[in-house]
């Protein structure tokens, strides 16, 4: 039995490092080294591990417990316990803003959640509300006025921008652009091995018209000069979504969009930009969000030995009919749709489909968006929906639908998941199977 | 019966176009706007086909005979054809280049062959005489004393380089990039559904080293501003080949190297260059090297609904073993090597190499180029060769080998091959797999 005065003491690597969890006390020195959110542990020290996993609620996990016990040391004194119970921890996401009821929620906090498959296609801009929401923690409340945009590694000195400066000395420019999870289809991969990470269904995937200043503008005027400074890439400081201020959940007040990357690049409450010759040393670029084989396990994983996932690889998957549906056979018909993106600006060219599981295939009729501009070579940053009406096979009682995208690049997706696995369950992009009755 | 007035008489759509060939009188006056060239065939208008034939090798098929002879009007007079037989044909290939014996020849005139798979990647640079070859006519023999390089939509009207001034007046660069064949890996499509086009293995690519005069040096000097000309494509007006002066066959005096796109924009012996907004009309852009869904046949084939291959997607494949082959079961080891590469400068991060088929697999060790830096991001346009040496399953008296790559943007080859069959079987880049005996 220790006192807390005891646990406190121990806060550093020198002195160790204590923790309490549920009145029991642990020597988690040596896990330090290896806890997978870095030194940020070291918060923890002398203390009580429950408002940290509350505000980390990544460490709700049964396996995290488990290796909590290898270090437990002994109990803690019951006085010192009952004070630690009186402290009433606030829930830290309180304040997290009110969502739609009809998304499907993978986590609740920190909240992660998809539209529902069936309607994602139904509209080419995906209304802000449905659009798949993807955090880390609470949602921060920033506010607007004191909010300032520290840009750093600039020739002339680091800036600091107002929202008021963003919006008003930079051209308001705008892109429509298509943000998907690395994450997205996950569950196609855990249903043939278990992965870690969200179980993401086919629509961590949406699409919104962006506006904002160019980072290339804000760059020139901190003194780049223009040909250090590509404007291919369309990225944007973007401050609005679909015409209006930037929801909390997708990164009020200002957020970064890198059009065709995948979505952990698009920054959001984006606070400092670093300008810098060498890749940021952050764990989600250097520990994460990064593809392996499917012979990697975490017992031989190299985060070294890959790199971060920027472009995501071509993608496509059917929206409708749901998988388990039924179709009318009297109507002698189907109709398929979905949709297909590819990353790094690559524009989708071709979605094949298929309803015998990929053995013969038709071609889907592309639809890139009313009143949509056909976009420039490589920069071609928004989705396609696409759809098939196709006869129904005579006498056929079951379908097994299928689809497959083309890029620009022709580059192709992957016949099958098992060959993509990989222990993050990242990049699931094979093809997209649905099977339906005949009725 | 016809003379050759009568049939000389014919010459224009207007008066009808006859041919002759093998003393058969042809009308194929309704044939000229389907001809696959295009309007060149009013050459052969009035005369007789074979001397063109003899040019343009690729009519020496049964079925061409067959168009032909649907047309039939009627026999040349036995003494007309007895003077069109006397005038000597030279053979307009006699003045190709002597070639290595070793190449495995898919078409002697026009020359298309490959190196031998097994030593394709014994070097990262591929030595210029086993370097594919791919032609569509024999060889021009262009004497260098009076070229000219005519580059035309210039803002300060066209210009005529000579070989000096394009060796002389910019500095001159070096790339080392690998071009590859649409065509390359045609064979493993041929296998599944007869396609179109020469039956090329897996050694339809190589890798070279290219010196010469960057295109937008050249389009700096003409007037452009040098934001309107990016330097990221790394395009060379190339006139050296792995250190010397550029074989004849591969484009003497001068070819364009465009790094990362398909072998046919690497125009060899090119004349003329021009600047255009327009994508240009040609044969090989418009009417040729584009990929079709496996479900279009040349009967509903539509060139204008796909885009030209530029970039060509991710690609590996074993070099060694070779299909057939038996390795040592006492050695216990097993090495298996081969190359890979992807289109648009996309690096290639990893290869897995399977022993079962594809049901496990394993990374192989990568080989990028002794003395090459690295390529800067985006800018990858040389091969990378692999290398996995792995235990012999114990008991195996088989192996079915199987590569796959993958490149930055995480794309990945597709499993198999049919669902990406295509008529005219280009972008083959399913998983390469060879089976080999254990002895």
């Amino acid at each position: 039995v220790f006192t807390q005065e005891e646990v406190t003491s121990h806060r550093s690597l020198e002195d160790g490092v204590w923790v309490t969890y549920r009145g029991g006390v642990y020597d988690i020195t040596e896990f330090v080294a290896v806890h997978p959110g870095g030194d940020k542990i070291l918060l923890a020290a002398g203390g009580a591990l429950e408002p940290f996993w509350s505000l980390y609620a990544v460490h709700n996990q049964e396996h995290v417990l488990e290796i909590l016990s290898e270090y437990k040391v002994g109990e803690l004194s019951a006085e010192d316990l009952k004070k630690q119970r009186s402290v009433q921890t606030a829930d830290p996401y309180s304040s997290d803003p009110v969502r739609h009821p009809g998304l499907r929620v993978n986590s609740l906090k920190p909240f992660n959640a998809e539209p529902p498959s069936e309607i994602l296609s139904d509209s080419y801009i995906t209304p802000s509300a449905i659009f798949f929401k993807r955090n880390h923690l609470p949602v921060p409340r920033v506010d607007p006025g004191s909010y300032r945009l520290q840009v750093e590694g600039l020739p002339g000195g680091a800036l600091a921008l107002t929202l008021e400066d963003l919006k008003t000395k930079f051209p308001k420019h705008t892109v429509t652009a298509t943000l998907q999870c690395a994450g997205n289809r996950r569950s196609e991969m855990n249903e043939v091995k278990q992965v870690k990470g969200l179980n993401w269904g086919i629509a961590a995937i949406s699409n919104a018209t962006w506006g904002g200043a160019k980072l290339r503008d804000v760059l020139l005027a901190a003194g780049y000069r223009p040909e250090a400074v590509s404007e291919d890439g369309d990225v944007l400081l973007a401050y609005e979504m679909n015409g209006e201020d930037l929801p909390a959940d997708h990164g009020y007040p200002l957020r970064v969009v890198v059009p065709g990357t995948v979505g952990a690049r698009n920054v959001k409450w984006v606070g400092r930009i670093t300008v810098s010759a060498e890749e940021s040393g952050s764990h989600w670029q250097q520990n994460d969000y990064k593809g392996f084989s499917p012979g990697t396990d975490w017992d031989t994983v190299d985060y070294k030995s890959a790199p971060a996932i920027q472009e995501l690889p071509v993608q496509s998957a059917i929206t409708s009919p749901a998988d388990g549906a039924a179709v009318e056979g009297s109507s002698q018909e189907v109709t398929v749709r979905g949709y297909a993106w590819s990353g790094g600006g690559r524009e989708v060219v071709r979605v094949d489909v298929s309803l015998d599981g990929g053995k013969t295939w038709q071609v889907a009729r592309l639809e890139g968006g009313q009143d949509q501009a056909p976009p420039p070579p490589g920069r071609a940053w928004a989705w396609k929906l696409w759809e098939l009406q196709a006869p129904l096979p005579p006498g056929a009682q079951e379908l097994e639908i299928v689809c497959k995208a083309v890029d620009s690049s022709y580059n192709v997706q992957p016949d099958s998941v098992l060959p993509i696995w990989n222990l993050r369950g990242v990049l699931s992009n094979a093809w997209h199977r649905v099977r339906v009755k005949v009725r």
